[in-house]
């Protein structure tokens, strides 16, 4: 197999990849770290556990369905490779810790390319937490990357810890979300177009920086919400996975989901649909009872009520979606399952 | 991408593919673990944290690279899989716990191979210690997987974490490995010739089914061993990483490398060279004090001397190999780079 070069041509093996990729300045924030003890270099890492309780989180991006190394946006393909699993993390009303990053590398991939991705994972981290302190570089025909994350449970006032789960919809509960939805798909769209006009932009920069919500995920569980999921895949089709874990029926109102004006500007009314359907936006989707949510709301954090659980002991879930007039809607697409994309 | 089938050409989505691994038999071990609080299925797994110090690491496969999947030996990829990731809890002289699980699934895949691969990993758990938690699973033209672990250090006699590192060989210390080396490289050229003879068929045993030295590991490390690696990528590769991150000259001598009587009979003199350069034997390579070591042999723990550390403050690091002459030997190959296999 050809092997990996930097810009000079100069080939370079796995032990210098990843010394080349420990020594960017992003990666610095890990000097500060005083919970890894052995970093990136031994067998295996070693940190110290911050609390009795631990999250585990893993995601993979590959080449021709998660990104296109075409595009050569390594930047971005590297913040969005972190943020799909700080998402996860802040599904769960948790703290990132430490990552381990696995690299698939393809014949003549450069170092430039893989040090601007890692200042995109590095960039991500930094903002909202986490550390890379080992992983492990191999070939591949295609171009593949695994981002392994662990992270903490946020606290409750007597040091137990809390977390919100897929389980925890209860009839009753109002159906929300953290911020609009479809401008990932939407920027997917434009991208894919060569649309270039201002909305166009703010669009496709939502799909290339998205924001993991962990920061809202820690005041929703610190405020006593238990149920919640990340919308990686689609509202409808994770919306239907809350309704099977917790065996409820969820009643979406169309006209509740906040859609941006961008999208609404680009897509019309067609933006409805990319809402429902479109993954990526990483907002968090949860369930509460109304008086937490009023509460939720009073205190401004930022929620948007979409629907509501409208029954229970319901075995395998249901979700509907309802118009204007208060009519069934069947959505053309209600997610993304990756083996059939 | 042409989607994933069951036996009866069923198309499977990635949800019923993860279900029906986790319902598998050989999974069934996760139950009985009372430190999974929240396995597959959640944004993401929730476990409770056995010690206060983690130890993480991640191996990936690729199809075409570790193993073809033309050969259809998916139990033993599996099993060498989980192997790979043990072996280097093993080299901290750790204890595995919870396992994350990639699978890159290519077009047609079905989940037969998925669940005899899963029964493969899920035996290695089984009896090394370690459970499945969560993963991924994403389409991918080249099939690959990436399993990451976690672990806990052993404790002395006061309940501190103890480890061992690649850094902590002295001058003085000799070099010691776990067991006989060249055996998995020799099982695999048998293979590629097609061999079918008794030895043969030991030697590709030992290739498709290497055993993590998780136990020795940790009595290694209670005995008061601080420097230790895995042998993953051959030994003189891997003892110049100990030697490097040490700055010390470590000096081999050859006649002193374990070899089996099987690689003996099928590659005569070349087997020194398959023990040499041949990688995933997955013994560990460790050094420590004359008196200590004298215990280890003493104690008829299965360990081999095979050379000391000849000077310190070496930057850089160095291995030599002397022959039965006392003559400095050149090895043809000293170990792989995965970069250019």
């Amino acid at each position: 197999m050809q092997p990996a070069t930097n810009n000079n041509g100069e080939i370079l093996n796995e032990f210098e990849l990843i010394a080349r990729l420990s020594e960017l300045d992003s990666a610095k924030n890990l000097e500060c770290d005083n919970t890894v003890l052995i970093g990136i270099g031994d067998d295996a890492a070693v940190v110290s556990t911050p609390a009795s309780q631990m999250l585990l989180t893993t995601d993979a991006i590959v080449d021709g369905v998660h990104f296109r190394s075409v595009d050569e946006r390594w930047f971005d393909v590297g913040w969005k490779c972190a943020v799909s699993n700080l998402s996860d993390i802040a599904a769960m009303g948790g703290v990132p810790d430490h990552a381990l990053v696995t690299l698939g590398v393809p014949p003549g991939a450069s170092v430039e390319t893989y040090a601007d991705f890692y200042n995109g994972m590095n960039a991500a981290f930094s903002q909202f937490g986490g550390s890379i302190v080992g992983g492990d570089v191999v070939s591949s025909s295609t171009m593949f990357v695994n981002l392994a994350l662990t992270g903490h449970p946020s606290s409750d006032s007597f040091g137990e810890p809390i977390t919100m789960r897929r389980t925890e919809a209860r009839a009753g509960d109002l159906v929300c979300v953290t911020g609009p939805l479809g401008s990932s798909a939407g920027g997917l769209k434009a991208l894919l177009n060569g649309d270039t006009n201002p909305s166009s932009t703010i669009l496709i920069d939502r799909h290339y920086r998205p924001t993991p919500r962990i920061e809202i995920g820690n005041k929703l569980v610190s405020s006593g919400v238990r149920c919640a999921m990340d919308i990686s895949d689609g509202l409808v089709g994770d919306l239907e996975k809350i309704a099977k874990l917790s065996s409820v029926k969820i009643t979406v109102e169309m006209t509740s989901i906040p859609l941006t004006t961008e999208l609404i500007f680009m897509f019309g009314s067609s933006a409805i649909e990319l809402a429902l359907g479109g993954g990526e936006d990483y907002e968090l989707a949860f369930t509460a009872s109304k008086p937490l949510v009023d509460d939720l709301v009073a205190n401004n954090i930022g929620i948007t009520v979409i629907g509501s659980v409208t029954s229970s002991e319901l075995p395998g879930g249901q979700v509907d979606v309802i118009d204007e007039n208060g009519e069934l809607y069947e959505p053309i697409r209600k997610g993304w399952d990756h083996l059939n994309v």
